[in-house]
């Protein structure tokens, strides 16, 4: 490729933010009073990318007039649209967004519009890294001392080995250049913490990436973790298929909300216990949003040609910056260059079997205006 | 098969459970008082398996001489010991469990040793029911006000589309005996709620259970859920492969654990919450035990010729005597001729691939001695 990637170049000169105005349960508002928060807050550059005249209002509404640049995009992924938006609407905010990364005129996109269609629409567009197959969804669990990446959250439903051991070393140069962490400990979500254990997928991934030459960049391969391992810290990357991934995903973040539900009903089941509970709101309060999706970002999609961060739908101002900010840092911590660096290694593994990418899958496919 | 199945008898007349004294962390000195407690609080008539003398040690220090039965058995099976342990130990406890089922002098069996080693065991001895390709093992999750099953809960990693259809009339016929549940509504766990989103496996046992005829025995289907719907009751079965639901069930487990530990630390970080925290220490423990396995028993190997009622390895005597009174409960409400009416039904569905059951793939492996 003879144009250098954007996320390759130091963040102090790199190009901005691509911010989906469109997408999300509070789109177009938030999303506007989210790009002045990261332009007065976080010190960013975005770009708004979405119906000028309404996003124009708003910036003239919300006092920000002539702060943040606006690229037009006519159309809108709707939430439930799907991998079929991303041919159907070439002229989406998200579609017009990838094209301003592929020009080198953003570093990445920050969206939070329906997480299927954005993968959708950016995989197409932005399309996959050199001998990466499938772009896989990253996100972070909220463990301490350091959060946990957990890789597929939902992306690819089905996989093959040689996928789950390539989202070992995405989800290791994310923790890598998000977290700090210079050696991420990586492990392989299944069932059974012996070796030897889980299903036919797992034994044959755990195999491949044990055949994975010692490197550098090394891969500190811990094994096996189980389900109750996913909040203890045990690895900094949990390494899954994305049907398992999203189904845990989904069953942290429901567990939470009941536990903290029956513990709240349960603090205020007796007036002596009421009492308590009066003095215990703040804490509990406090404790409850490090559970807020928004507190702990969206997802990060890995291996495409520029840095996709997804925003929960329900998203407000405060998450849409962050959202910025954690693109800014993956673009400037050129985390395509890690996973380029990474994935090179593990493809040169013995018994690597080559798979088709997914441009090969898709080549006869329609992809739409370019 | 000749001669009626224990299940199938009046509970008054049922025969007794077969209690694994050999089983579990704290086995058998818990097991034994276990024993004891079905007797005496559950009015119950388990008979314990394992080394006698061992056995009539404990019953006689724990003022119990002659109040339960003792059928020998030399081995035990170790926790570590999993599939290959089954032709390997034919006198283990839980292979002569096995055998009084299969002669009609045991009910059920209940276990608290290794799950993997008892599911491989009892599929071995007991065989599975006529029709049924694979045991499934079900759990309840602790939602309110009536408790939601998940089925398969780790007894098959790897799974057919045909054998979710199963597993879901088998975890209906158990949510109808022990829940008590008429037409339970069942759901198929999943990444989106939309038909047509989820793997290729739960997109095909879906079309599956969409051809199945209407009944009876009516299966109640709602089509997808989610992992944040396991403890909302939405539905009263939750359908999925042994994988997924393995991995689901303790990703419950450690969050809940998780959120616990944070509460605790959250409501004493200040002197003011600590104030409050004394008040609530009550509320807050009978909560906490609610997510105790042991509160809500162990799993149930569902589709096999008698019943199994697998306990945590760390089980204590109270959650074993609850373990044979739902053992007790399920051969008392003829669990096993719930199943077959429902599997007879489902396997004349239009469109319905017979798949090899496990005894045909294993015909011509070592079944050890009979």
């Amino acid at each position: 490729m003879s144009v250098p990637l954007p996320s390759n170049r130091p963040a102090v000169d790199a190009p901005p933010i691509a911010l989906d105005a469109m997408g999300g349960d509070h789109a177009p508002e938030e999303i506007v009073s989210g790009a002045l928060l990261a332009v007065r807050e976080h010190g960013l550059r975005p770009v708004l990318v979405g119906r000028r005249p309404e996003i124009t209002t708003l910036l003239t509404e919300q006092g920000g007039a002539g702060e943040v640049p606006v690229v037009h995009a006519e159309e809108t992924l709707a939430m439930h649209e799907g991998a079929l938006a991303s041919w159907r609407r070439p002229r989406s905010s998200v579609a017009v967004a990838c094209k301003l990364i592929r020009r080198g005129d953003a570093s990445a996109l920050v969206s939070a519009g329906s997480t299927g269609g954005v993968v959708a629409t950016s995989t197409v567009r932005l399309r996959t890294q050199a001998g990466v197959m499938r772009p896989a969804l990253a996100v972070t669990l909220p463990t301490q001392p350091r959060p946990t990446v957990l890789v597929d959250a939902g992306a690819n439903a089905d996989v093959k080995p040689e996928m789950l051991v390539q989202f070992a070393h995405m989800g290791a140069a994310y923790a890598h250049v998000a977290h700090g962490v210079a050696e991420p400990r990586v492990g392989m979500l299944t069932i059974g913490s012996e070796p030897g254990k889980g299903n036919k997928l797992t034994r044959k991934a755990t195999e491949l990436i044990a055949g994975t030459p010692a490197g550098p960049p090394k891969l500190d391969f811990q094994g096996n973790i189980e389900g109750h391992d996913l909040l203890t810290g045990a690895v900094d990357v949990v390494v899954t298929d994305g049907f398992t991934g999203n189904v845990a995903l989904k069953t942290v973040e429901g567990t939470a909300r009941f536990v903290f539900d029956a513990v709240r009903d349960s603090l205020t089941s007796s007036t002596l216990a009421k009492a308590g509970a009066v003095l215990q709101r703040k804490p509990l309060r406090e404790l409850r949003s490090r559970f807020d999706s928004e507190s702990y970002g969206g997802g990060v999609l890995l291996g495409l040609n520029g840095g996709v961060v997804t925003a929960h739908g329900s998203t407000h101002a405060a998450g849409i910056a962050r959202a910025c900010a954690l693109a800014h840092e993956l673009a400037g911590g050129r985390i395509t260059e890690h996973i380029r660096r990474r994935i090179n290694a593990s493809n040169r593994a013995p018994g690597w079997r080559p798979r088709r990418s997914h441009q090969e899958e898709q080549r006869s496919a329609p992809v739409g205006e370019e």
